[in-house]
């Protein structure tokens, strides 16, 4: 049998409304603005400004809660979901990648930098050469974000050195070098990952932003982002948080100490439309609902809380295999349950609307505004 | 250093096109006609009928070039979608799932059953009494075919008894029985798979058919469906095939022998965009992009065929981290490269339109019509 995740089984949902037609992605208001006041007054209290990464919903009217809340303006993963957020009236956004500004991409990149108040990262010299190209001529200078390595080995700079060489040429080449930023990406690796993270994003963040000092650069941004360590590396230099998935919470969270148990604000509702085959149910949620995603720590494809021993097994296209371990309770065929997928930000991606609740209640239907804005 | 896999290092790609906005998914037609062409010759030389799984493409365009080659109809996989391939004008659609019709599920089937030849998979007394009750009335009886399990293990019945029962029912229910189907998913358990799979689903259906008649229904169709066995299972009693993935192949496809090695028509475009951190790039292509499909016997989340020892190791949201082992080729900063997912049918619910191509020409950008309908 499943051995059953302590803090995995302390999630506590939203109650499922009747009459949902499935598969479908429900998200719960009063959730959704409770994990965005909690984080924004943590954050109030210790000084430092939340830019919320848009990534996680790609919603226009989640984007305005997060700002009247008290957001400095947003973070965004593409060009394709900035233009989305500029257009709703967002002015002030961050682009936290190394944009590659080449053929189309440098028209966009110049009409959002001419729009609002945009900035972008980079981690190489070549990329900087672009953007300044890009949108050389323009009434302002394009703001830019030294983006380093903390830990997480993905993108960025690796010592104090290279970043003030890359923020010197960056100036050089015209571009305003607005500060320093990192993604503590390592923070997801175990459920015990976010201590060190956030104290590798804070000491890094802090040695590079007096690399900056030391060819006269004073940053303005020193910024750090992922959920798991939002609070903690809210301290030393960093005066910014780019935190996105907190806001509607999900498995992986609740186990990486990013989300409390009551915080996942986020769930598919799938229906049981097979119980032929011995030892497992089968739901209306596959791969193109729940995605493949699945971190080394957890079993299966997403979590049933009603059900906490069934294990997500199999994912097909349309079919969620649902293994039921002997002697424990199934939910019936035609049952309607509520799935916590293990990583959000994939899965709202796969739908054109939240259905929108409070508590058991449907009061709306809003859009993923930026579904499918994936550059 | 990545050993190579020989049938993986012998796909050959179609031309990329220079001036491409990565990320994008292209397509190119001479093969995608060409695979078309193959199966569907494949078929017609052994007297059975093509019935393409559209759950593929979510194309009407390419679903149109499927029937235009000799396809029977088209097979689906959700109400949306074969909503939006009867508002095109395919006429003969089939659901290969066990609908649970309840609530506004059941007003759609009914419309889709009175305006085309729509028939529906059921595994379940119970299901069968959800699709009575919901076209109860109407001008012509719900066509359903009885859904049975060779060895997949997902969804279908188990034994020829079992089939009788759940036939004889639905026929008392006023449901037009019109025979049997399976999907040998056993196929895509490893890459030897789909031979012993095909026996499965020629004899499983042989059966099944015989139990059909022993209590005088003669199936009008006797379908199988998985692309690995597509040309194997082609035999026997079998008079329908329902493969999907072989229109627009893929990684695992190739290994799986479901796609001769020039047999991949699609692959997504992608931009270096990183080099900053040692021992790999980075790519503007990740988990929203590429998915985290990966069945156990691929080594990370697609291929690139221009750089064969380049491991496409971890996916975040935009990225692709491409690790490089130390002494192989990589792609330089700002190159396009041409990655082959792994699995093609989540990867095209991610975007809304094709880029298509003949060769290295771009001749057109095609819509994905069904994109998102996952219910």
């Amino acid at each position: 049998m499943k051995a059953v995740d302590p803090i995995e089984a302390s999630v506590i949902l939203p109650s499922l409304p009747a009459g949902l037609e499935t598969p479908c992605l429900v998200i719960d208001l009063d959730v959704v603005e409770r994990n965005g006041r909690t984080l924004q007054s943590a954050l109030d209290a210790r000084g430092v400004r939340l830019r919320p990464h848009a990534k996680t919903h790609k919603s226009v009217a989640i984007a305005r809660i997060q700002i009247e809340l008290g957001a400095a303006g947003l973070t965004v993963g593409t060009l394709g979901e900035a233009e989305v957020m500029a257009a709703a009236g967002i002015t002030d956004l961050f682009l936290a990648y190394p944009l590659w500004a080449d053929g189309p991409k440098a028209r966009r990149l110049r009409e959002l930098n001419e729009r609002i108040a945009f900035s972008v990262g980079i981690d190489s010299i070549a990329g900087a050469e672009q953007l300044a190209s890009a949108t050389r001529g323009a009434t302002k200078a394009l703001a830019v974000l030294i983006e380093l390595d903390s830990g997480g080995h993905r993108t960025g700079v690796g010592t104090p050195e290279a970043i003030a060489e890359l923020a010197d040429a960056a100036r050089d080449l015209g571009l305003d070098v607005g500060g320093v930023f990192t993604h503590g990406g390592h923070s997801y690796a175990d459920p015990e990952a976010h201590a060190q993270a956030a104290v590798d994003e804070v000491s890094h963040l802090g040695d590079a932003a007096d690399a900056l000092r030391s060819i006269g650069i004073e940053p303005r941004t020193i910024s750090a982002g992922s959920t798991p360590t939002a609070v903690e590396a809210a301290t030393g230099q960093v005066n910014e948080i780019r935190a996105g998935t907190y806001i509607l919470g999900d498995r992986q969270q609740v186990v990486l100490h990013g989300s409390p148990p009551d915080g996942v604000a986020a769930y598919v509702a799938a229906t049981v439309v097979s119980t032929s085959v011995e030892g497992h149910v089968v739901i209306d949620a596959g791969a193109k609902t729940l995605t493949k995603d699945r971190a080394s720590f957890l079993e299966g494809y997403g979590a049933i809380p009603a059900f906490p021993h069934a294990v997500i097994d199999r994912l097909n296209d349309y079919h969620g295999i649902v293994r039921i371990p002997a002697g424990t309770r199934a939910p019936r065929l035609g049952e309607v349950v509520a799935v916590v997928p293990n990583h959000i930000c994939p899965v709202v991606d796969l739908f054109d609307s939240f259905v929108v609740t409070r508590g058991p209640e449907v009061v709306g239907a809003w859009p993923v505004d930026a579904r499918g804005r994936s550059g």
